[in-house]
């Protein structure tokens, strides 16, 4: 297997992934067939769309190689009438979201800096891509966007796409340690899960709520 | 009149439709005249954009031609003054909407396809670029997408913009089959409307929410 | 000061008065700190974003050029730590809001005349420069946009966008009148915020909603 198609294998998983959490977000949502497909779409691949319009790699891949929106569309359909089992295995697709967040944060870094972007913009970038798909599908179904939420998500992303850039920049940016930075990404996702590990908030004196008080 | 006048006049009447929808929406939030106008102009205009630069046509037409901005500010500002009427013409403005859908679809499937889009991508632009202003408009007016209710609406554009891209494959993209691809969105729009059509929605187990149980 | 280093700087300055402002919002909701981070970002970055992608300037300075991501990841940070000094510091918020939106109007007006975009369509993504980091902060934070309430803020920036435009129109572009222009934009919406100026809305008939009556 080459680079390349390791590169699409790797991407192409995390669409369907991401479409599996959209989709489930939708059909929670008791949305019909088209929306639950519409919403697993932009899960899927609304942040790479923005990553490859910000780089200007057009049209995006998401319109250029048909295999991105049939995955995304035929997984999301299969959520769609296979949800019961899939709603057993919310677990399973808390995993997978993890995966995803992981493959698109190393493939993301690794795009914007082939097309030449410097380092701070192409970590940027990573944890864009990594993350515009799920808050894509938060805003539609009337979420509060998970990235904004008090979790290690967007983080984590953050973290694998700071190793990518300094993988590259030391010329070491091969399948393995790229292979570890997704895992990493994955893994830390996963214990935040578990451990329910959250970012600080800000102390708010109680119990007026700052900003919008009567006197605003 | 050359066929580029005819798309040109085309995609005008779709701008003029949908900022009309988009006013609507804006005054019945009771926003300010600026509000209904900037309401009507993402709707209008929303979609197009987004089309614009996924197939890289920088400017979009949009910001490119100042008769697209004008037309869509002009009916904007037109409905603001004229809503009472408009709102006895409540009928008239659906049947607009379902008219600029049909109208964006082809335009934007073509357009997709003159800029060497393959064809499953074209098809998702065209639909794109028919649902997308109305998806912006909804979003700013914290409505629930129409796209995403149990309704036949992108579905409609989705079939629009495959039997576009379908004549064009075959060699047939001319004036008169594209205006019946045109009519076809129309009419399977306004038939889902008057038979109240919608697509079918999965079945959760009553009464748990599945996603988001008690023991989320 | 040269001219382009004097444009840098009134650049900066306008993200770290953005970033001020969504990481100020996004305490008031009680994020964490990525939270506050990530809305600081897209309120100081998401309207230059768009602007970079419409007059294809890619990849956007936002990603090109470290100096915006770090002026809008530190000031975002430095509101979170320092937000009790900032609340009672609401009222400098504002006048700073102001400033952002005169020196992101003259800007992004200027930007897009210097990439060829005709006087209408320079003075549309002039005011949308302006306005889109607010726009996806208030959409971030589940807000009615600023732009869509009974508030002078769109309509201080398109008055500041077509004065620019004028000005280059007759080879007049240089610093001072820029700077006047700002100006302009800056105390407009500040008297507007004084004497809570606001523009008219549509006269409902009462009590019905209009559009979506009991017959709707």
């Amino acid at each position: 297997m080459t680079t390349s198609t390791a590169l699409l294998f790797a991407d192409l998983t995390g669409v369907a992934v991401f479409a599996a959490s959209g989709a489930s977000a939708a059909v929670a949502k008791r949305l019909d067939i088209f929306g639950v497909v519409f919403v697993g779409f932009v899960a899927a691949l609304g942040g790479g769309i923005f990553r490859d319009l910000v780089i200007d790699e057009v049209p995006p891949l998401a319109f250029a190689d048909w295999r991105y929106a049939s995955t995304a569309a035929v997984t999301a359909a299969a959520c769609f009438w296979l949800h019961p089992q899939l709603a057993r295995l919310r677990t399973t697709v808390l995993v997978l979201d993890a995966a995803g967040l992981g493959l698109f944060t190393v493939t993301g870094t690794l795009k914007a800096l082939d097309a030449r972007v410097p380092p701070v913009g192409a970590i940027v970038i990573g944890m864009l891509t990594a993350i515009g798909g799920g808050l894509g599908r938060d805003l539609l179904t009337a979420e509060i966007p998970v990235v904004l939420r008090r979790e290690i998500y967007a983080v984590a992303a953050l973290v694998g796409a700071v190793g990518v850039t300094l993988l590259d920049a030391v010329g070491y940016a091969r399948a393995l340690p790229l292979t570890g930075a997704a895992l990493l990404v994955f893994v830390l996702r996963l214990v935040a899960l578990r451990r329910r590990w959250s970012a600080p908030v800000a102390t708010l004196r109680p119990p007026t709520t700052g900003v919008r008080g009567p006197q605003g």
